[in-house]
């Protein structure tokens, strides 16, 4: 499952991120995308909530390093859940930071939308 | 979704998790599973892994006021995925506690199986 398609399309949208750019991960949500990551308060529910939160960090996120760690996928039909761990060094949100990730796509004809997005900050080991 | 099978027997775990049982849980988890949780520094692979870091804190965790909170159902064919906040209060981890949770169900014939969990903290208001 290393070769998965979703695994493809979460590392450009990652890449973009990292640049500041959060179009390559609205690029890719459906419109009933759900989304949790640990700065907020609430769940976000639908892309232009979510559209509007990444539009306010949009050019303040900058990771030129970075990597995917142990990317899992299971399939469940239509569905792919994504699971993997993210490291990002010497960014603008400080040396290091690590975080766990579930992402669940969905499955429309040829393509893949995320439906699901979860963030969340790794224990220090 | 309000209705949605799954929301049942999440909250049924959950009533049992909160009074230091988490057999809950164990009981509608696959073979194949995957966990995060903001105490681990990596994802937990099966339920081999989830079983021995479950069994090492049976009968410590109490929560006897606690609410889940806005629970949506996103179902993908066999697949639902359950996001929901959940507040605990006066339990044994503190006064209060804030949580963001993914479930990934999948089902198989007529039941339903965890095949992902997430729990994070969420942002204080």
């Amino acid at each position: 499952m290393e070769t998965h398609p979703v695994i493809h399309l979460e590392r450009e949208a990652l890449r973009h991120w990292c640049n500041g750019d959060p179009s390559g991960f609205l690029e890719i949500s459906a419109p009933d995308v759900v989304y949790f990551d640990p700065f907020l308060s609430e769940r976000l529910n639908g892309l232009d909530k979510l559209t509007a939160y990444y539009e306010s960090i949009r050019g303040k996120i900058f990771a030129p390093k970075h990597e995917m760690i142990e990317p899992c996928v299971q399939e469940i039909g239509d569905a792919a859940v994504l699971t993997f761990r993210f490291n990002s060094y010497s960014g603008s949100e400080g040396a290091q930071m690590r975080w766990n990730c579930t992402e669940v796509y969905r499955r429309t004809g040829e393509e893949w939308w995320i439906v699901q997005t979860h963030w969340s900050l790794t224990a220090q080991g």
